[in-house]
């Protein structure tokens, strides 16, 4: 993973379970040994911030660890603030060759990858015009194992590194839950899926109501082989390359004929 | 704007900046004569809340107004869970023949459209399958003049309710701010543009540093005739279809050769 000068690739880390988690500091030890990282990650779980950043709140951040090819910091704010804030206060220097996302503790597939923080910080990377991937283990356990994904998450790293990606696109990478190991790795796009019964009520202490949001996915093309969902339901790695530029043509291009 | 039973239409409306805002109150101003109105709007500003829904916090919400064929509510939660909490309680006998999002007090074009919590209303309406348009007026004074819109978006919303839009798409409309009228509809592409210079340090009484999330957006192709950016700097109400499935075909089949 050596860059053509012989330096080591500088690798911007973020996450959206917080600077604490294990998918996160699993990514750190599968890095550590050829890159040099940056990563700044929220100090907190923010679970489904998308792309949401803080305007109306000033932001802090603290280093809390420091090795020879490793700094990280915890942010007060969301996953694509981390990002900014990284990119703005700690990489004014050296620009980061890439921005790396998760692993994240759960399932970024399908519709998700709208909701998905970890999905915001490659989406920033992306914006700013870094190569990014955002890496997801379909697993919510406290005891998933992280440690399958291990070749997978370095060779990707290692390709994207080495070939870059075109502007405005990032890489939204998917593992099974559950696997000591997998198919391999399948290129695919995003399946349709709808989120329903999103909404459970629970009564206050004090007979106030207030709500939880939860819910169950819908498979809405279970019979296409090309998603990312029936990649994962067959046992491989699913990569799903992702556009920010989010124009239809083809609605753009049908509806000039009546406007 | 009546559908073809006679009914009205019953249209959920959201936004971001707030149940009080006067953008959303222009809004049901302009769709009330003729339209059947459940509106569930965040209890405060929200801006720059993307998709976010809130998965680690209970939600609550109450009503704050009450006409013959209008319902408003306040929600405690983000614009995604505003459309959730509205779809999942308020409309469960009657499905909504559109979203509705907006008017947003400020530009939600180009690359804006990723952290928009307006545009998460409309994505979030098109990912249930409902027809939606997110509505943003490119003006971020407390004064801004929303009447000159009233005919664009009456129009926009009529069309839409009696075409309807293609599963995951929806509008992305904005308009130019500082005018009494537009030289009209054009129909555009999401632009490309980067924020840049966006964290401003200040520094609290007692000597710790904080920062603010700010910046400046550069247009990254300002001869492109056809941008939702150029649009609005010659006077036209911009038109983005806007698409959920966020797949890169192209990466995707370039991709296949290497893999």
């Amino acid at each position: 993973m050596k860059k053509n000068d012989g330096e080591r690739p500088l690798l911007l880390l973020s996450n959206d379970d917080g600077f604490a988690a294990r998918g996160l500091n699993f990514l750190i030890d599968v890095l550590e040994p050829t890159c040099d990282l940056i990563v700044v990650a929220p100090d907190a779980p923010r679970s489904g911030a998308s792309c949401a950043f803080t305007c109306a709140q000033p932001l802090t951040y603290r280093k809390v660890a420091q090795r020879p090819h490793v700094s990280i910091y915890a942010c007060s704010g969301t996953p694509v603030d981390c990002v900014k804030m990284g990119l703005n206060l700690l990489c004014r220097e050296r620009r980061p060759d890439m921005v790396v996302a998760g692993v994240n503790h759960g399932d970024n597939a399908s519709v998700n990858t709208h909701y998905s923080g970890t999905m915001g910080v490659a989406r920033e990377g992306a914006l700013q015009g870094i190569p990014a991937i955002a890496f997801s283990l379909c697993d919510y356990s406290a005891e998933a194992d992280f440690e399958p994904l291990r070749p997978y998450v370095a060779e990707l790293v290692d390709r994207t590194l080495a070939a870059g990606l075109p502007p405005m696109t990032c890489l939204n990478v998917n593992f099974p839950g559950g696997r000591k190991t997998f198919e391999g790795v399948r290129l695919c796009r995003m399946g349709l899926s709808r989120w329903q019964n999103e909404v459970e009520p629970r009564r206050h202490p004090y007979g106030r109501d207030y709500y939880w949001l939860a819910g169950e996915s819908v498979n809405l093309e279970p019979d296409a082989p090309d998603t990312d969902r029936r990649a994962l339901e067959e046992g491989w790695v699913a990569v799903t390359p992702t556009s920010l530029d989010v124009t239809d043509y083809s609605l753009l291009e049908s509806l000039r004929a009546t406007f």
